[in-house]
């Protein structure tokens, strides 16, 4: 029932969102907006989208999802802009990192039968670098979709049928639904999502200092160090507004990684070491 | 110059060196030992060793060049009874992960004009599980094989040739060779390959403790969580010789990493946070 699609955010999510559709065989129309032009330009070009709008609020109003595929803060404020000029025969979502000031917005301004439907998303996907060029038909295949749908929304029957087909559509692109509430995602995301990121971040930059002056030497760590630092690449831009809106479990989840490290450093000659290992390979059992 | 080798530990290393030989073309004999049977059994099966030899300082003595592919405790032992039975036309080597011990355990044993040559070595390849069924022709293709010759080593213009052959197996085995200083070998790999494994067991083993429990959270961390935690499963017996033989310096790149994610975990909402982004997107620059 789904014919037209504005996604607001040619990055890479939202390309790669565009040409996961077109995969899965959505046949209606899909128009695109970006603050820059040139990212709009590619997403045109690689045919993730097929227009580019002048005007998000305006391609919003001409279709009936609109995806959000910006940063957490624009996000907030696009849906403020949304929220007036939108009505209860359309649907909203988007896929934000973090989700508590994006669900707790959703209640307030839309998700009632005289207003448009909002459904707060997150797919489990990404690259360490964004960008338009980068998006990918497949960037969703086999990863997780969160949503943290409000179970008191009151929605108009055409709107709740919107989510519904939303729903079917993120499945067809090749993802795994799971709905959370929101205090409970952005707890659990700061630990299997943002952690690692800023792990992966604190260790890049500690290594540039220490052997960053050596590129012959940063070679010798191979596959398990290029690993371990391929997320020290992603940008500030990209979680900036990450670590703003999930500050204290973001906090919390370091602070706890500090104190094993602590723990594993103090005990590095003792049999503390052996349990420390046989706990990772539990987490790493097939 | 090379015809006849003993490979003594016939796990992942031994034997994909056994089997990297082979795919470079060595034609000669390659003998292997290993103190379980099953594991040298595995070997002879698929190709890697083409006789098992029951007794390793025997096998040794029926060689040219040793291969010793076991842990660095085991490694330091097999030296000590090496050093009794080899002479000038030998060559011992080794994949020991530590080589300052190795390295001291060297100039006191080998390479005077009498005795046996020792070259310390230590490809940096590897799986984050052991064993001769994971053996693997090409595991040092592309990686860096690194030595710690002893400069003032004195040996035999034989074993000096044996020497020189062996690097160029190892070159044709794929491997790009680089010769450090024993202690500038510890300090560097305490940095890029055991900070790294440390760090990931240290996460699996938290994540274990507050996901471990809900499989289908675990998913939710896609390809970013499941590569920083991919070496959480490496079993305690391949790295607790390495902490002992390293403490110093892997202490230092811990701490030095704990101190990292407090000022990280401390700055999250102020522009530090940028500036640690983009020092470690230097790291990661192309």
């Amino acid at each position: 029932m789904i014919e037209r699609i504005a996604i607001l955010g040619t990055g890479l999510l939202g390309t790669s969102a565009g040409l996961a559709l077109r995969a899965a065989g959505f046949r209606g129309a899909i128009t695109g907006w970006n603050r820059s032009q040139e990212g709009a330009q590619v997403a045109l070009s690689v045919g993730a989208i097929d227009s580019i709008a002048a005007d998000p609020l305006q391609a919003a109003r001409e279709s009936q999802v609109v995806l959000l595929a910006v940063p957490i803060y624009a996000t907030l404020d696009l849906m403020e802009k949304l929220s007036g000029v939108l009505g209860p025969e359309h649907l909203v979502t988007d896929v934000g990192s973090t989700k508590a000031q994006i669900s707790a917005a959703a209640a307030r301004l839309f998700n009632t039968p005289d207003r448009a439907a909002f459904l707060p998303g997150h797919p489990m996907a990404g690259k360490e670098r964004g960008g338009a060029t980068l998006g990918d038909a497949d960037l969703f295949r086999g990863a997780v979709w969160l949503f943290t749908d409000d179970p008191s929304a009151q929605r108009s029957s055409h709107s709740a049928a919107l989510v519904k087909s939303w729903r079917e559509w993120v499945t067809a692109m090749g993802s795994k639904t799971i709905d959370l509430d929101p205090a409970r995602h952005d707890e659990l995301v700061a630990w299997v999502s943002h952690l690692p990121q800023f792990l992966a971040t604190a260790l890049s930059a500690l290594l540039e200092e220490e052997v960053g002056g050596a590129p012959e030497l940063r070679d010798v760590g191979g596959r398990a160090l290029r690993e371990m630092t391929r997320l020290g690449a992603s940008p500030y831009s990209m979680w900036r507004d990450i670590a703003y809106t999930n500050t204290e479990a973001v906090e919390a989840a370091l602070l706890a990684l500090e104190q094993r490290l602590t723990h594993l450093r103090e005990n590095l000659r003792t049999p503390a070491l052996r349990d420390e290992f046989e706990q990772a390979n539990r987490f790493r059992r097939e």
